[in-house]
């Protein structure tokens, strides 16, 4: 066992999802429930995902060992309605870089230095109760150049103390479902404890929540207008369906 | 052999792409080549696509029959810097949906029917020599609500005759790419023969065209600034390596 | 008495104000409270638009009799949060030219088409129980180029029946304040009357209530870290106080 | 004389804009002119700016004496094609106000502080020649929240030494004209004697220059489409003719 992992595991002996649940169901509001790689389809079973309003992802050095189906199970959904909030290192997770379409690179490095996250929207549900900005004495670095669609709204900008910056909070709507991604969390440190922290992942839920879900079809339409004659007899092509 | 095949091999008899290429050949400043889904990795080899400055992608049937790994490839190279011009039912595309991570539905018709594109941006480069707007006299009604992230900028919107709207030029940047959907060309009209229509696609080509061509990588970089001594000792949990 | 005048007597004898704020008082949760330009200070004293949460501005030939100084006072409440739904012809009034820092101008023509406002967010809040469309049997055109900033969100666009297309419902925030521009309103066509607009204006209403008001300043501030020794004495130039 | 104005005229004895005229006639392809505050009409006569391609706008303490009919003048040819380069505590200038329609509020601190600029877009045209960052070892902090419209596109965001960051490099489009604001520029540093920092400014110029130049105007249009006949006579109320 390294000495990541063993770190890990003091930290978070039954795992960093199970604390974020926890301090969700303290906060009230939620009904949580967890899936981790190793449960049959990830945890992630048709009637979970359709039954589920905001996904929380976390994943590491094992992202490759996402199955690809079940990214697109999730993609789908997102794009119908369900909230994706993103976290940490998820940034490099197949459906993070499946809904932004780019290839989410950006710079790193692990020496426990202080991080500040800026608060740019202290009137924004997702910053609700924050500050002017959170600091965390140890964190991973995450620098920029951060390889992302220009997020509709951007809520943190990290300061380093290593000299880097970082976009650590960003939010999108793609389909009918909104993303937030937020920086913190590297298993190593113990991030997920912080108050501060936990307060943007809620509020963040909160945001993401869909308003309903609505599939995405390609219909062939009657016209609303009475079209002019046409003079010229043109062949039809045909049904657009959708190639998934 | 349908009717619609008829009709686009008549007005189309060396393809759709001949046709295109012809056009930038003889507006000057452009060396074309054809790739078609029959060429040995549909003419989109490494060497092909490497040296590639913006492609143009049409297709509409046969998209599920375009292979994952040359999506992956032209994906690849999109996001370190080629142009990639969509056209029409292109909307539908692996690449497309690929660079979107969007659903790209739209509703659909095939009537023959009038449709005015409204040029939003009358200074815009993809305007150039274009005038307030481009009629078409016959064409395929494409209609909202298109599912496609907001574009970076909308530079046309069309009007079509049986009552529907559609955002059919839309510029995006995703990663050191420049994307451009543009919505005319149905196989079974003489579209791409029209003069404004091609006058666009040869300006898109010439916005698209990269500055440079740039990889992505996730460094672990050295701090810049000295760090603070740290009192705990962080486990490491190390490389942060792009999955794909 | 023109006949337009005439026209708008008939319908809204109290004014279009009233007839808005008696279909938000009927559908409840609202409390509403009128002011025209006659008023003293058009009825918008400091005062008023600091209690106010959302203000629905129409307006038209007048736009120039508007004070200066009541249009800051509103600019400076949006962007400390006040929500502002900005009405049909209120697109040339300067409290909107102010937020959008644009001309604003577009087509226009007075002939009572038919109009046809696509939605293309049927999940956004201000589409809440409106189908696919709103159709108006008769509208004045307004006509694309529209000279705004890319909307942050696009939420109807318009069909015309004369051959036009318009943005005709967009979202922006500027300060901490929401923005949405509405089309609809001619004053000779009874279109505050159609249930429709008036269930997207009250939806409206509700997505640009404010979060809270927040005043901005531009403080000097202590640095949070220990700056290293600089071995150049420079001047101070001084306070940045804004120039309003 | 305070410590700052006597720091300034030693760094700057001609003025900070003679300065930079310098730099972009050696750097060749631009002609340049100075305006200044104390000019008659601030030196920015119909004539100059009609015939200006890319106005570059620096300001301080004195932004409250700019007279408000030479804004009007410089904005409406803003929307009408030319572009804007606002650099440093121009941030609180009347036109950079007037075309974001925002604050631009900001925080400060002139403690000569390190600021480094993080290069977001490597490969767009104003980061030409500019590598991953720019250091500058002196200089004024600015610090977010920065009260300004989410840009088009970010270019660089900076790190402070003393912990804050600020979106230091941003791009928006309003009516024709392209506008770039770049933070550096304190007039008691050197900065404008840096080589990295006066690239940036070069290639802002050549990113802004107008396509050409467009006047807006609400035109009354005749329709495009046979109307359909209508059962009501609606009054006109006619002419929509800017206020300004």
């Amino acid at each position: 066992m390294n000495s990541a992992t063993k770190r890990r595991l003091q930290l978070y002996p039954n795992g960093m999802h199970a604390v974020i649940a926890e301090f969700l169901q303290s906060a009230g509001g939620f009904e949580t429930r967890l899936a981790a790689l190793d449960d049959p389809e990830h945890g992630l079973t048709e009637d979970v995902v359709n039954s589920t309003d905001v996904l929380i992802w976390w994943g590491h050095c094992a992202h490759g060992e996402v199955k690809d189906e079940i990214v697109k199970r999730v993609h789908k959904r997102v794009l119908e309605g369900m909230g994706l909030i993103v976290l940490h290192s998820g940034h490099f997770s197949k459906i993070f870089k499946a809904v932004m379409g780019t290839n989410c690179s950006l710079k790193w490095r692990e020496e426990g230095e202080k991080e500040r996250l800026w608060n740019l929207e202290p009137l924004h549900p997702i910053t609700e109760g924050i500050g002017e900005y959170i600091e965390l004495p140890n964190a991973e670095m995450y620098g920029e150049r951060f390889d992302i669609p220009t997020p509709d709204k951007l809520i943190f900008v990290s300061w380093f103390e290593g000299g880097e910056v970082f976009r650590s909070g960003c939010c999108w709507e793609r389909g009918h479902g909104k993303i937030f991604y937020f920086c913190p969390g590297h298993e190593t440190y113990p991030i997920y404890y912080n108050e501060q922290v936990m307060r943007v992942i809620a509020n963040a839920v909160r945001w993401a929540r869909p308003r309903g879900f609505m599939e995405h079809d390609a219909p062939n339409t009657p016209s609303l207008e009475k079209l002019s004659p046409k003079d010229v007899e043109f062949g039809k092509a045909g049904v657009q369906q959708d190639v998934e």
